[in-house]
């Protein structure tokens, strides 16, 4: 196992420096310092590597919606919604906004002329899947009363981007993940600008007077 | 002019399809229906020709920022806000999910190697202007009461990756631009979820009875 990150670490890092097809395989053996033989034990080739590699950030996708499912069937009230809804903002903004996802991002850009399909797999699969987790939530909170939504894929989406979406967008462009307090920091006000709307409770207004 | 259009639509198409180095000036002129001598005498390289078409978008952007800056110095009230921020956010959201932006964008990402410093460039020039010019817009519709923000740079981000964060997101990853109507629907949802938070009148809860 541990071998496998480490040439997948390799591989991450030669693929986006050197691009897919200017990186061998050898290079990526020597910079995971292993023998080739050993990389070659694991991966066959190159398109096998840059595929684990979609495939570890979708599977770390996955395992948060699912985490994100059980989070909001179990004790979410009206009383800790904003609570909940700020930790929850927080770890998606931080989930997202992170090396792994961004380099991923940039990699499948950046390559899309070698893996044409690979990039709406991840979408489908990593945010969609994420977002339709939000989606499920919102629409559990509707129904209990804690959350006013209608259209729960809209509501999800629209929490995804406020708190996320600046920090997510500057960093694919440019190439560099902002500081974590700055992601915190949009994400929280991004929380607070889907209560407004999606809110259920006098906790709905509390940003219009004290923090805004 | 036309000429210099057709020649930068050519060299879009081929960086795009076949990348920056799987592109030469003979094809681009081939593509333009062109001389070759008649593209050097317009374009001295390639390189000349990309960061033309970067040029090209962040003009379009500047000449959008601007015109924001004078439609929110004039005429808008408590009465036509929300008519004016749902034209203004489809308008920003279709000149942002387009072709040419996505194409760019995309363009910029895949050949980061070649031009380091013009994905940064782009940002803080295209996406930066237009953030810049609806902060200034919403600072002055707070301080003649129109709307309620006290960190107005926030609140533009907001606006913009509300209205159209989800699509451009997707849009930039797949390669594809969604259809009109869709980008239009989430337009108006988003400055339905900004008004909840910075409306400042009774329309501010017009979605919360009506369309919510």
């Amino acid at each position: 196992m541990r071998t496998r990150a480490a040439v997948v670490a390799a591989a991450r890092t030669l693929f986006l420096r050197q691009g897919y097809a200017g990186t061998t395989m050898e290079e990526i053996a020597a910079l995971a310092g292993l023998a080739k033989r050993t990389v070659y034990n694991n991966y066959p080739d190159k398109r096998a590597l840059f595929t684990q590699i979609v495939t570890d950030v979708i599977a770390f996708a996955e395992a948060f919606a699912r985490e994100l499912h059980e989070e909001f069937t179990v004790g979410v009230t009206a009383a800790n919604i904003r609570a909940t809804l700020d930790d929850l903002g927080r770890r998606l903004a931080l989930g997202i906004v992170r090396e792994e996802v961004i380099t991923l991002r940039r990699m499948l850009i950046g390559e899309a002329r070698e893996f044409p399909a690979l990039a709406t797999e991840y979408f489908d699969r990593a945010p969609g899947q994420v977002i339709e987790a939000l989606a499920a939530g919102f629409r559990h909170l509707t129904r209990i009363g804690v959350l006013r939504t209608t259209d729960s894929r809209r509501a999800a989406a629209q929490f995804a981007y406020l708190v996320a979406g600046e920090a997510l967008d500057r960093a694919v462009m440019v190439g560099t993940v902002p500081p974590t307090s700055e992601v915190v920091a949009a994400a929280k006000q991004g929380v607070e600008t889907f209560m407004a709307r999606y809110g259920n409770g006098p906790d709905r207004r509390r940003g219009r007077t004290a923090s805004n």
